[in-house]
C-alpha cells in the first residue's frame, strides 16, 4: 500500500535533508563532535570490555527468510601448507556471505521510498555494478561515541519482551529512569529486548520470527535527543509485524531516509546487559565501525562496549 | 630448508607458552588490562578520530600473489525491492573475500612451525571442516587498548622505507624517541613504513612486491615490552625478501605460534602520521576489534584511532 | 564403527584397482569405449532430447544438513550497464554453491576409507589447498555413452518408492524385464525411485530426509554388468537411513574407492520416465559431462537424454 | 555514441522478433528440431569424443579486465572427514565464479540495446534481485544438435588468425570448403581462430587482450543459414578491438537481442581441430546444455563433440 498519511506527518517531522549540507552522505554522524568523544572517553571507569557481536558462522542468525542474505560459507583456503619441506606453514582463509548476515549496521541507502534515499538523492543512485554511490558504509569511516544501554526488558523486570512488543518512547524512558542516564546529542543508543536470548539458545527460527523492536512512535524522540545512532538485539530491529497492517519497515525508512540515521540489528546485548547491572550505570564508550565496504549498503561490525 | 639455530635461539628467548596456563588460547591479549584500557581512555584529549582500514573493494590490495586470497567480489542481492506498490524497498548486498585480503589481523594458528601452534597445540587442530580449533579470530573477542605509532617513515626523514628495509630494535626506539613515547604493557604497536603510499597512489603491485617490514631481530624487542599486539602498513608485514635467504616468514612464527600475538596487515597509517605529527604525541586508544569468525585464521578489521 | 567383514568382502569382489593401469584415474569411465559411442548414437531414434537437471537456484535442493553445501547464491555484477550514452548494454552475473548443491557427479575421490582413494591412492592427496590430485572430476572428460532407464517405481507400479527402501538387484533386473532393456558393459545406468517428486512439488525437507535408494547389494550387480556409472533422483544416493545400523555411506564406499564408478545425485528422472514409457524404450544416448573444476571431488551437470 | 545506421540496417535483415511466437524465449534454439538431432545422431562414426571447456581453476582465463567476472574461487568444504572412527570419510568442495569465467554460453538477455533484449521484452526486466526474468540460460534445456567446426586458422594454413583479423562471411565459407561441409539450419557453427593457444600456453594477458573473431558482417551469413548457434575460442567472440571505432559489441547484439542466438566464448577447438583434420570430417554430434542456473544471463558448459 501506498505510505499512510501518519508515516509522511512523523516524516516532515524528524526529516534531516539538507541540515548538514545538500552534499552530506552520513547524516546523524555528523552529530558525533570531537566533544562527544572525549566525554565518551571519560566514561571510562573500569576497563572492562564487553563485545556485541554474535559469532560469524555457517548455522548464524539467518535461516533463509531473506533471499539471498546467507550465513558466512567461511572455507579454507589453504591449511598448514609448507613452501619448503621443513619450513614455516600457513593456513588462510576465506568467506562468503550477506553483509546484513550477522551483527551488522544498515547503511542509509539499504532503505528508499518514494524513489529516495537520505538527503533526496535518488534511489535508482544505487546499481548492480556501482553499488551505493551516495552514503555507502564506507563513508562512516569511524564510529566512536558514548553508548547509552537503554535496558527495556530489564526495567520491565522481565527476561525479554515478548514477540509484537512495540518498544515506545515511554518505554525508552523508563529504561533511561533505571539506568539514571539521559540520552544526549551524539549518543549511540542500544535499546535491549532481551529477543537475541532464543538465538543465543540455540532457537534460531525462534529469533527470526516475529519478533519485539522498535515503535513507529521512537524516531521522533531519536530525533528530538538528536541521537547518532540506534542499534538493537533483534532481526527486524523495528516491531515485527508492523503496528499498522500493511505499513513494512516504516522506521527503516524514518531513520535511514528521513533522518540518514543508521540502524544495528543482531547485537548481542546479553552480557552488556548484565556489566552496566553490575557495574549501575548504563553510559560507556562504543566503538562500532562497519567494516568499509564501498558502496556497501550494509556492513558487519565488530562493536565492543569499554566501561 | 629447516628453520635455523638462529630462529631457534629467538625462539626460545620470546616463547610465552604456558605463560597464561595450558588452556590459554589468546596469548598476549592477556596482557591488555583493565588498567591498561583505563590508561588507553585516558590518553584521549582531542576526541580526534582515525580510521586505519583501507576501503574494501573489488580492485583491492590483492593481485593474485597468494592463491586464493581473493579481493572482495562485493555484489547487490537486491536493488530498491519493493514488496508491495509504493512501498518502502530495500537493497541487501552480499560479499565473498580472503579474510587476510584487506586491513586484517593474523589469528594466532595462521602460521605453525614444526606441528604446533602457539601454546604447542597440534597444527592439525585446523582442518577444512573445523577449521581453527584453538585461537580463532572469534576469542580475541574485544581488541582496544592504548595504541603507539612508531612513525619510523617520518623519524627517518622519509615518504617511505625502500623494499627490503628491515626495520630494527633502533629504528623502533629512534621512533620512541621523535614520538617522545615509550612502548609499555599491552600497547597495540603500530609500526609505519609508509609502504602502504603505493597502493593509495593506485600502484598495487609495486605494493605486493618486495617491501619494507620487520625484521626478525624485532620479535625480542616486542617481548622485552610485553606488547599486546603489532601491526603495519605492508601486505607481508615482515621484510620481504627475508634478510636471511630460504628463511620465509620467520616473523609469522616468531610471532604467532612462539609469543601468541596477533600480527596486523594492510593498515593505513598515513593520515594517524599526519594527525599524530599535527599534534605532537603519538598514543592514543586504539580500537580494533575483528570479525569474529569461528575458527577463522584471520579477519577484517576496521581500526580506529582516537587522539 | 569400523567398517564390518561383509563390506570388506564385497569390496573385495568389486574391487577394480590396477585393473587399468596404476596411473588410472577415471576407473570405469574407462568401459566407454567408441564401440559402445556408437552404439549409443544409434539408439537415438525419435531425436527427443529430455534434461534431467534441477534447475540452479537458492532455494534449491539442500537445506542446511549438509554443513557447506549450499545452494547456489546466485547474483548480478552488472545490469544493462552502458559503456557510452545509447549504446549496446551488458549485463553479467556470479554465483557461489557448493559443488554438490544440485544434480551432480560424485568424484572418485568424494569419498575415502582406510585412507585410501581409488587405485590405492592415499586419500590425504586430498587437501585444502591442492584439492583432488588425483581423478578429480575434470578427469572425466567427456561422459557421453549409452544410457538405460531402470525405472524402479513404474516397474512397482507405484508413484515413488518409500522412504528406506533399498533398491536391490532383484529390483534392477525387474526393471531391466518392464524396460525389454538389458544393461550392459560401459552403460550408464539411471536408477528411478521417483523421490524426486518431493522436491518437483515443492517439499525440499521431504526429499532430503530418508529415502529410498541403492542397497549395499547393487555394486556387485554393477559390477558385473561392468557399468560405467550409476545415476539416481535422491539426495543421499545409497537408501537412508543405512541398511546396516552405523554403516555409513557404503555404497559411495564401493563404487567410489573400490570400483573407482562415479555416482550421480539430484537428477530428475520424472520426465524421461514419461518419455521412456511413451516411447516403450529405456534405452537411449546419455550425455553428462561434469564441469571441469580442477581438483574437483565433485560438480555440477546438466545431463539430457537423447532417444 | 549511438547505433549507427548500419547496425540498424542489419538488425532490420536479421530480426527474429515474433518469429516463433510472442512468447518465446528460446529464440534459434527453435531450429533444433527432432530431425536434426537424428541426423546429428547420425554424424556419429567413430565414436571419438572432444571436450571442448577449458578446465575451471583461480589462474583461469580472467585477468580482472572484466569487473566481478572472477575466475573460479575453489574450496574445500571438508576433507576425508568422518563421522565416526574407522567409518567411510567424505571430501566436499564449493565455488565462488563468475559465470561468463570460462568456458560458456551467454544467454540471450546479456546484452540489450535501446532498452530492449530478445524478442521485444524490456531490458529491465533483467534485476538485481530476479536475473533474467524471460530467456534466463535455464530455459535452454538441452542444447545437443550437429556441430560444424569452421576451422578458419587451418583453412588460411596459419597456427592462429591475428588479433584484430575480423573473421568474414568468406572466411567461413572457405572453411565449409575446406572441410567440404555445408552449415545447414539447426546446426551449432564452432569458429576456430587458433587464438586459444595463447591461454593454453599459459600466456593469459595475450589472450585476453586484442583478439581475432566475427565480424560484424556474420549475422546475416549465420541468419541465411538458420544457425542455431555460435561459439569460438576467444574471450570476447567478436573481433576486438571493433570493426567500426566506437560501436561495442555489434556483434552481440545482433545475435543475442536481434536473432535471439546464443553465443558460446572461450572454447577450446584445438584439440577437435585435429581430430576433425585428421578424420577430414567437420561435422559431429556436438552435445553443449548450459548448467541451468535460473536467470541466469551465461553459464558455464562443458561441451564434447562426437565423432
Amino acid at each position: 500500500m501506498p505510505l499512510p498519511p501518519e508515516f509522511h506527518a512523523i516524516a516532515k517531522r524528524v526529516n534531516n535533508w539538507g541540515r548538514w549540507g545538500e552534499r552530506d552522505e552520513v547524516g546523524t554522524l555528523n552529530l558525533i563532535t570531537d566533544a562527544v568523544v572525549r566525554e565518551a572517553a571519560a566514561t571510562v571507569l573500569t576497563g572492562r570490555r564487553v563485545p556485541l557481536a554474535v559469532p560469524l558462522r555457517q548455522r548464524g542468525i539467518q535461516t533463509g527468510l531473506i533471499p539471498g542474505r546467507v550465513n558466512p560459507l567461511h572455507t579454507m583456503l589453504s591449511v598448514n601448507q609448507q613452501y619448503a619441506p621443513e619450513s614455516v606453514a600457513t593456513s588462510d582463509d576465506a568467506v562468503t556471505m550477506g553483509l546484513q548476515a550477522g551483527t551488522h549496521w544498515d547503511a542509509l541507502p539499504h532503505v528508499s521510498h518514494g524513489g529516495r534515499i537520505y538527503n533526496g538523492r535518488p534511489a535508482d543512485s544505487v546499481t548492480a555494478q556501482t553499488r551505493a554511490a551516495y552514503s555507502g558504509i564506507e563513508k562512516a569511516r569511524h564510529v566512536v561515541s558514548r553508548g547509552v544501554l537503554l535496558d527495556v526488558a530489564r526495567t520491565r523486570s522481565v527476561d525479554r519482551l515478548e514477540p509484537g512488543h512495540a518498544v515506545t518512547p515511554e518505554d525508552l524512558e523508563a529504561a533511561e529512569a533505571m539506568g539514571a542516564v539521559a540520552v544526549g546529542p551524539g549518543d549511540i543508543v542500544l535499546v535491549r529486548t532481551g529477543h537475541m536470548q532464543h538465538y543465543l539458545a540455540g532457537d534460531r527460527r525462534a529469533y527470526g520470527n516475529s519478533s519485539p523492536g522498535l515503535s513507529i512512535r521512537t524516531p521522533e524522540w531519536f530525533h528530538a535527543r538528536d541521537v547518532a545512532a540506534v542499534a538493537d538485539d533483534t532481526l527486524c530491529f523495528e516491531v515485527f509485524p508492523p503496528e499498522i497492517e500493511g505499513l513494512w519497515l516504516p522506521v527503516h525508512a524514518l531513520h535511514l531516509v528521513e533522518m540518514g540515521m543508521m540502524q544495528g540489528q543482531n547485537w548481542n546485548l546479553e552480557e552488556l546487559s548484565a556489566a552496566c547491572a553490575e557495574e549501575q550505570r548504563y553510559a560507556f564508550l562504543l566503538t562500532a565501525t562497519p567494516e568499509p565496504f564501498e558502496g556497501g549498503v550494509g556492513a558487519p561490525v565488530a562493536p565492543v562496549a569499554v566501561l
